[in-house]
């Protein structure tokens, strides 16, 4: 056994043959005067940034959900009219190879999106895939991209671009290996739609020979490089458990002595929450409502999101929990009908509700397109506001919830401060909702997308969940809920420890139902209240995950 | 009695009449057309360039050094030759007047500055202040800045500029009141460096009429905006006990039953250091040590850094304490010899010691360099790193430390992890020092320099006191020192509540030495508890400062 520990951020057990990433597509010479027919050469520049749209296109029709708008926007920065001027200007007037001019003008495009920063600036790894693909388009060698070796692997790469994981067959890919990304990078992102084992920030496993049969443990967060046979066996076994696994989750949430833990879902929009349903989610535990207002070039109408608002609680009617979130924008996800000008640093800036406190009209009409549709419904809709840290910001939206008709106003507790005021806070709202991605990030001071701190982000990090058992205590306190709407909560282990901590309801992608329904009902709420103060005690994120997998047993027999 | 409620920032009572800052210098007309001779007109822009730089210089002249150096790179940007060539191709070639050339001239440089983002996006506000002051001078109109009529007055304010506040004569200023800005805004920051009371985020104190006679409590962050007559005598005579009291301090800092709190001095060069202990500071508690590296080309030599160190060192010889904080570089203290690329917020990204984990070259040649320093020297010489989250950390950097032969390593306190994880970072390193200033940007989630965001930078806060008393706890287990060294160190008020929370000693600027040493030994240790406790229970900053400031009425004989 040769272990190398990286952060798991999917659950489930792989064992496979490594297949790498191929190389990145070289950057074409840069060298002068190669150029002998310019007309041939301008003319390969067209064609080739075509082809690229038209691949994407093919892709994005395929993708789910998720990936489809990514990679649609994508597709048509293969043949924007700029890129391709300049391109064939560099040709012509600089004598530079197809390849080389389409290289240049593809990076310009990037400085310029990078300069733009927040947002924009985020989609530079987009273009440079971009970019990438039409010069391996120009000079006829092969696409990057997912590998098709022929039979199933294990895919071992420095990182996954959305463009990378959109088409990634889960029949074909055992598991995912990265050696950068954290818990809310791309990667980990697409592994958890997919069901698919994930370990990412594993250093040296780009290091590796090619064709290794290793063991991938996506709850652990290892891969064993150099298994041996027992080990090989050992995890096809468990491969096998967790394909006899139920694949969705029907029933109650609850621990072994039925203490009632509700299992929600996270959706976006209307067909999410069907697809939530269908997966057996007892409700919604984080409605994200920003799907309606981010490409839009002006605020949507109150009909317009009273329907949407509608079509997301007709897949939870009869009383089932829809909580909503209201709009989560700022500087890092723009509006396009409100200019908030520039922040040095978007995280840290006016986001969330605190673009409501200047000028709550934005809000008002969301909530009465939200009362509007609740009224239509059989749905328990409750409302909450994101990037509360104090109790009167609390009190502030809980009155104006009320104002609306809507009886169950709450906040996400995503700012360290929430956590910590949560007693006060949950004095004068019905409920919390812990944002494990957004609190991780402002507790450990981490970006989340930043990649050198992605071991910062684990979800495991003991101060992170003392700041969840400080919310947990105030709710039992209170008499109140109080959920996990984060990543957090789709890590079965972790659900187990976040119950122990005072958590009464876990809101996760649709995929995750089912691993942490099976799990949680193996194990008592003592059981849970223990395990939650071994991992607060085992003083880091990875010491504290091993710690409460190694009193788990059962872990082996369920495959996580 | 008409209250106006904002953030004090520095304390203290003034009372006087008020007087606005000068409006705007307007935005002058696009109209085309105007200029009949273009000749004349371009010979008008180079002047009235040289004017406001020589201004500036000589403002440069008479400030203190901690604005020195800004009057002075703002003077360079006064006569930019690419801003003078671009105003002047403005009149020559479309025709605008010389105030509008110049005005779009700086505007296109200040979009550059802003589209940089980061330290030097932060620039724009001096930039859009030399495009005024310029204008101005074309016009002939008064310059816009700190207005002198004739008496002593409160100034009010939007906003103080660097270039403003540089020149503030404290004779004249008796108080500041602004209506936007925060607890570490310029105005803060220099209202404390001149000791003049001052209150920021001061809604409403912007519509109040020039020449009404006013209170103002930077003590309690309050303007009384119609004061009776008995209201003005009180505040007079609590103005002069303030005059009457020490100005500098000399002793021991401790409580009034003998509890020693070591009160220190920020230094960020030797002649800061010298200034501090000529005010009386026990020692230092923050010597900065970005001042060598920020404008630097290249990396400081290891000698280079060993005398700068060893000039600090001097002048607290005799066994005195000097906590030297290792290199604070990142992104939004961007180091000319080291690349570090974007990061879309810089204050959540590869920061502080972080730097050091990728490659510890400059940290190992400053520590050998500290060590140095401090073999030549008879202080007592600690370090600590900045952006500590995790035990493994301070327990790597300790190592470092040790291994350089300094016996003291410590960590700064201003992630919130760290002081959630204080207990088990103490058990691996000797001392812990708060940082308020970044630990409550974090806590609140808000940017330290967000203006709309200044309320929850407020260091009364008590999710902040929160984190405060665990690492203060955390100390009193593992028998460690906790200091403070962040701005709330400086309010006297706040500090006795700092010590009520654990903390074992306060480093602030020179200026507030003797408030706080005079106010801390009017309190028993035991009162000190109490008060945090009357904090920690009042729930919201406001209250919290409110409450504390009613048990203690010994602020009234000393005017704070």
């Amino acid at each position: 056994m040769t272990l190398l520990n990286g952060i798991g951020v999917c659950p489930g057990i792989a064992v496979g043959p490594l297949v790498r990433m191929p190389d990145p597509v070289p950057e074409p010479s840069a060298g002068p005067g190669q150029v002998t027919d310019k007309n041939a050469e301008r003319s390969r520049i067209s064609p080739a940034m075509e082809a690229v749209a038209a691949e994407l296109r093919a892709r994005a029709e395929k993708a789910k959900a998720e990936t489809r708008a990514v990679l649609e926007a994508t597709s048509y920065m293969a043949v924007d009219p700029g890129m391709m001027d300049l391109a064939i200007t560099g040709v012509v007037e600089r004598n530079l190879s197809a390849a080389r001019a389409v290289f240049e003008a593809a990076n310009t495009f990037r400085d310029m999106l990078a300069a733009a920063g927040g947002y924009i600036g985020a989609r530079v790894a987009d273009i440079e895939d971009v970019r990438d693909r039409i010069v391996a388009a120009v000079l006829g060698v092969p696409m990057p991209g997912i590998p098709d070796p022929g039979h199933p692997f294990i895919l071992v790469a420095r990182d996954l671009a959305p463009a990378d994981t959109a088409t990634v067959d889960p029949e074909k890919v055992l598991g995912f290996v990265t050696t950068e990304g954290g818990p809310t990078s791309h990667t980990a992102i697409l592994a958890r739609t997919l069901g698919v084992p994930a370990v990412v920030a594993t250093e040296g496993a780009l290091s590796l020979k090619e064709g290794t049969t290793v063991v991938l443990d996506g709850g652990a967060g290892t891969l064993n490089a150099a298994p041996t046979d027992a080990e090989v066996q050992d995890a096809e076994k468990r491969m096998a458990a967790r394909r006899g696994a139920k694949k969705t989750w029907s029933g109650e949430g609850a621990t072994s002595d039925g203490r009632r833990i509700l299992l929600l879902a996270n959706v976006g929009d209307p067909k999410s929450a069907k697809a939530g349903a269908d997966a057996g989610a007892e409700g919604v535990g984080l409605f994200r409502t920003e799907f309606l207002f981010l490409d839009s070039a002006k605020e949507p109408t109150v009909a317009e999101q009273e329907e949407a608002y509608a079509g997301v609680f007709a897949a939870f009617p009869d009383g089932r929990k829809v909580v909503v979130r209201t709009l989560d924008a700022g500087a890092d996800k723009p509006l396009a009908f409100l200019d908030q000008g520039e922040e040095p640093n978007p995280a840290l800036g006016v986001r969330g509700v605190r673009v409501a406190f200047e000028d709550s009209g934005i809000l008002d009409r969301q909530l009465q397109a939200i009362s509007r549709a609740a009224e239509r419904s059989s749905s328990d809709v409750w409302v909450m506001a994101p990037m509360i840290a104090l109790a009167s910001e609390a009190e502030w939206f809980s009155g104006k919830v009320r104002e609306h008709g809507l009886k169950t106003p709450g906040v996400m507790v995503e700012v360290p401060a929430a956590a910590l005021n949560a007693e006060q806070i949950l004095g004068v709202t019905e409920f919390a909702s812990i944002g494990t991605n957004d609190l991780a990030q402002y507790t450990l001071a981490a970006d989340r997308m930043a990649g050198p701190l992605a071991a910062l982000n684990d979800p495991w990090q003991p101060a992170l969940l003392k700041l969840i058992g400080f919310t947990g205590e105030a709710g039992e306190k209170r008499g109140k809920t109080v959920g996990v709407c984060g990543e957090a909560a789709s890590d079965p282990v972790l659900a187990v420890v976040l119950v122990g901590l005072g958590v009464t309801s876990l809101s996760m992608s649709s995929r995750a139902l089912a691993d942490v329904g099976e799990l949680l009902r193996t194990v008592s709420y003592d059981d849970c209240k223990r395990l939650a103060q071994v991992a607060l005690d085992a003083g880091e994120a990875q010491a504290a995950k091993a710690a409460v997998r190694a009193e788990l047993p059962q872990l082996d027999e369920l495959g996580l």
